[in-house]
């Protein structure tokens, strides 16, 4: 990754977001910039180069791995390294504008920095210039993603081998997280999601001790984090001989999927997208149960910009990575879901995710 | 879990904060209250009464699992449906101080939040004291800590089953954290690590897909979450054949955790317990080695308070649960860590990790 051609494009934006340098404290934006991998740390970029501060659990570590950044390794807190690193260059950073990723600095991290910063040193609210960067994916990212899809995709095909009525959605979340790891995984990318009968109704519904019965839906929402890239697919299936309201529920869901698919491409916004799939669920009479957004970026994070949403703005680019994954929820009954990732193109867009989304009964 | 009583005991300490509601916004905090297991919520807690704030993807999971709470699900952003909730209780709110969690509310949330009250209602950091409450633990948690020890203590047979020269790292993990879910775990509590040779020497060296080689150390930390409580666990094995200043590096290690395990008891302060350790491997020459502090307190969350370092001053009280866990780490060569959960008693301490600490060569 070429952290120092993203650190210099950071720059430029600095003065126009009339910042004299960012402090940036989310740790994905953290590895984004200088490829620092662990826990905890926060890097300033100014106008005059990059400092990395962490602690000493992560000394030998930062050195390795940090890249267009001096390293700082605090004897005691963090931000006290920071702030005296600031006022030990007080003369240069007298009037300074320090921009804070507001949505990622809590209250009282804010507090500790500007306690410890002079006087003439002042914190601001920055626009998400990292976040933004990191919605537009590089090719060698896209690499990276695709590796982890077809990594996470192969889950599937192992929860298939085990899932079947008696056994335990932990069970096969279980089969699943060791065939993840076996494939070398680093780890999953979210608590895995194993939802049967009435539980597939929960949007959420993380594995639980719960046997698989007859007669109903199994969500299966998972993924893996290769090379720091993460994957994200839901495919869903039913167990026993399915009824035909089963079957055409699932259909109506998967025509969904399919339409915001299609919409997909540059220069669509992301409610563009949402209402392809909205408009095919609200058509059959399944509108209201669909209770989620449509889809969200993924790269770094599971969840990242943009989100595909309606009321939301952002318009498509070549080199996005997002989730499309419509989904219907009957209370204390049954829900369905399907998931794929697809990378936005010029000329639309490429499905990631290479599982078959036909109807399937265990 | 008597959530009723948790809730009750905050209220009356509320009006000594100089508060008439605390705003709850860390997850661990707001499961401890009203034992909601979701990812995204907010729980106020005010003297007439409480209300849990979520999202529809928690609609049901919500309602089924929020006790001593009014379950409120916001059409849109969750904020926003708690600003709206205040402001229609203008009459009553009027003159409201809400205690926020400086610590576990980002500075984004603070601007939303205070934007969307009336100008009669303030904003103030609020001490820790839901932190401080879950300090120290109930019967029934202790309970669930010792279940959840006793399971993650099992992991280590099974990476002794398995780690031998040549295996992997994440071979080791995987096998580890497979063993894990196979025995009913919700998940692993924070990411293993396993790591050899001069990896060892990392404090946070997470498995990799390294080949363990003989002639080093093999640090593995590892835990689970178990009905939502976490495990925390250290042991160091040598691969090979053991050179007597691995032994005597290895023997001091365990003098020092011992002696630390020697000094637990209520009324004494957290940093007497670190210096108990810290003493010893000064005494051996290896002071400046041991870069981290002894110890954490364990429960909902895998560090939460009260540390155990330098500096420190809280008394350690009975049900307190805390790890005892010095280690000493030569860059480049190796590092020996070894890390028991403890449990403050009347009459001192109970270890709950039933591993043996005897030097182990593989």
């Amino acid at each position: 990754m070429n952290f120092l051609a993203r650190q210099k494009k950071l720059r430029e934006q600095l003065a126009s977001a009339g910042l004299d340098a960012l402090l940036v404290s989310h740790l994905p934006n953290i590895r984004y910039l200088c490829g620092f991998t662990g826990s905890a740390g926060f890097l300033l970029v100014a106008d005059a180069g990059s400092v990395f501060f962490t602690d000493v659990r992560y000394d030998t570590q930062a050195r390795d791995e940090v890249k267009g950044a001096k390293v700082i390794i605090a004897r005691k807190a963090v931000l006290s390294a920071l702030g005296e690193w600031v006022d030990a260059r007080r003369k240069k950073s007298k009037g300074w504008t320090i921009g804070i990723e507001a949505e990622h600095l809590t209250v009282a991290e804010r507090k500790r920095l500007a306690d410890l910063l002079a006087s003439g040193v002042r914190l601001r609210n920055a626009p998400a210039l990292v976040e933004r960067a990191r919605m537009v994916k590089e090719d060698a990212e896209l690499g990276l993603i695709r590796a982890a899809v077809q990594l996470g995709a192969t889950l599937f095909d192992r929860a298939l081998e085990v899932l079947r009525p008696g056994v335990k959605e932990s069970e096969v979340a279980a089969e699943m997280e060791y065939a993840a790891r076996r494939a070398g995984a680093e780890e999953m990318s979210f608590p895995t999601i194993v939802a049967s009968g009435a539980r597939s109704a929960l949007p959420h519904g993380r594995a639980t001790e719960q046997a698989i019965a007859p007669g109903g839906f199994v969500v299966c929402d998972f993924g893996v984090i290769l090379a720091g890239y993460c994957s994200d697919q839901t495919r869903t299936v039913w167990v026993g001989a399915a009824s035909k309201e089963a079957r055409d529920t699932y259909e109506r869901v998967r025509e969904a999927q399919q339409a915001a698919i299609a919409a997909v491409r540059p220069g669509i916004s992301v409610a563009e997208v949402d209402a392809a799939a909205r408009k095919v669920l609200c058509k059959a009479g399944l509108g209201r149960y669909f209770t989620h957004s449509t889809g969200h970026g993924v790269g770094l994070e599971i969840h990242e910009a943009p989100r595909v949403a309606a009321g939301h703005k952002e318009e498509l680019k070549p080199g996005m990575v997002i989730t499309i994954e419509p989904g219907v929820y009957f209370p204390g009954k049954w829900g369905v879901r399907i998931e794929d990732m697809v990378a936005v193109r010029d000329d639309g867009c490429e499905v990631l995710t290479p599982t078959s989304k036909d109807f399937l009964a265990v």
